[in-house]
């Protein structure tokens, strides 16, 4: 069974889903009952092997992504971090100072965040490494961003180049752009926005699903990452930009009323293509085939 | 290093903890920022062959007991638990049938306690099974209790019989205490609360130190389950009742005034002792030597 089965499956059986409360489905969820208005929660494991191998990774590295993942969701909720918990089950042997490296990693980016950890869990056991993250994010004054808010004639952008994370080790040292989410919301408020984790074209049917509209996207807009090298050929790198995962750039659409404000903004963003009526997810009218990368089991 | 040891460490490392939110050091946080007034986050990963072992458990007594130690913990702050985020690795090969069941588990415990489950993550790899659920309680109208609360004179009380939680599979298939817990700040305020997952001597350790008091305890006053085999000496099944873990019943103390307020509830308390000046942990006058599990790696 894929992973999205799964989660649609789990998603079904969520019967009572509070009023206002945002469930399984976006990049966090989003509490809203009492008091509590529009804080978005996410979660993220991330195990060796999988998205990280320590044989290879500096534990501050992999210690910073755990954080970093989380606080890419949040963003793409259009909401600041301010807390996380932090679970580890920590090999065997693995020694008190790669444990210290790991947090260390993981406590710089919290304080260049102004996250604070208020929580969490520490065993050691006889298997891999594995840490889980949850981030609470308080909504921004103009509320949050959902997938699923997207309409036909709205404007897609991204906020960075795409393709080739596993070079250089993008993927564990990259940007979360909480700074460029709330830059963006102070200016435009997006109409839908997630964030690139399993690929441009992953994400997008995931908006386009949610809002239930097409797209299409023009192949000379889309920011090719300088990762990729030069000696690929174009086609090469234009469907590494489309599928590769774990870029963490933000995806998101506005009203074309507000597509020339976002051009504005401190930091570039791609204009990339335009949401369509009906469901068809195209690349210069021809249907997008390609798709990012998916977990199963 | 030992955990606690860890933790401290990682509590030093927090600078900035935003007015009334509390951080590490309790069962667990509190989130008190702009609109959120008191809201409590507990967060706990299970680990195959430290918390559970697939050969011998069954899938859903494994799913249930993820979620239950963390409603376990929202309950020891008087909270009423309300969203669950669960994320899973699954070993390669696990096979759908045994995630469906371990889910079931844990769902059914959720609905029964009207908790929604908004948010996850899902992996597979080649190590063991993991479970990370993070839960995300209201406070009780009263507010929420803390380990730091209790006074000299305070009155100490256990909800139910302790030690042998292996037995019978308790561990597992505990019910945790959030109805006892609203049933009695409905009656009275606690001065402290904690859950027993490390066992009374360690627990009580807790919060004698964030209360900066001692306390005594009567010896014959220790409810001793009878999951301990009665070919037990009364001394060794005292210090099973004294130092095993995962009882998951709540310890409190209430102002001495309190104390017959306990008694009428519609379920037992065990007043247990005393809390008193200093910072001696004494068991009929004797300093307690005894402690529960700690985890080291």
């Amino acid at each position: 069974m894929a992973e999205l089965d799964f989660i649609e499956a789990i998603k079904q059986r969520q019967r009572t889903m509070p009023n206002g409360t945002v469930g399984i489905g976006d990049d966090a969820a989003i509490i809203e009952q009492g008091h509590t208005k529009g804080w978005s929660v996410a979660t993220d494991m991330l195990l060796e092997g999988r998205h990280f191998d320590s044989h290879v990774h500096h534990p501050a590295d992999i210690g910073r992504k755990a954080l970093a993942v989380n606080l890419s969701d949040i963003a793409a909720m259009g909401s600041i971090p301010r807390y996380a918990l932090v679970s580890l089950a920590i090999p065997v042997g693995y020694g008190q100072d790669r444990v210290n490296l790991l947090w260390s990693g993981l406590q710089t980016l919290a304080d260049s965040f102004g996250v604070v950890v208020i929580g969490g869990d520490t065993n050691s056991w006889q298997d891999g490494l594995a840490i889980n993250v949850t981030v609470i994010g308080e909504p921004h004054p103009q509320g949050y961003i959902l997938r699923s808010g997207a309409r036909s004639g709205d404007e897609l952008f991204v906020t960075g180049a795409l393709g080739g994370s596993m070079v250089a080790d993008h993927h564990l040292k990259f940007t979360p752009r909480v700074n460029e989410a709330q830059q963006l919301l102070a200016q435009v408020l997006p109409s839908a926005m997630i964030d690139l984790s399993d690929g441009l074209a992953t994400e997008l049917r995931h908006i386009c699903k949610s809002s239930r509209v097409g797209a299409n996207i023009r192949a000379q807009s889309i920011p090719i990452s300088n990762r990729l090298s030069s000696k690929l050929s174009h086609e090469i790198r234009l469907r590494h930009a489309l599928t590769d995962g774990e870029d963490f750039e933000l995806l998101f659409s506005v009203r074309s009323d507000d597509a020339s404000r976002v051009q504005t903004l401190p930091f570039t963003c791609y204009h990339i293509g335009t949401i369509t009526s009906g469901s068809a997810l195209t690349i210069d009218g021809i249907p997008l085939a390609g798709h990012g990368f998916e977990h199963s089991f």
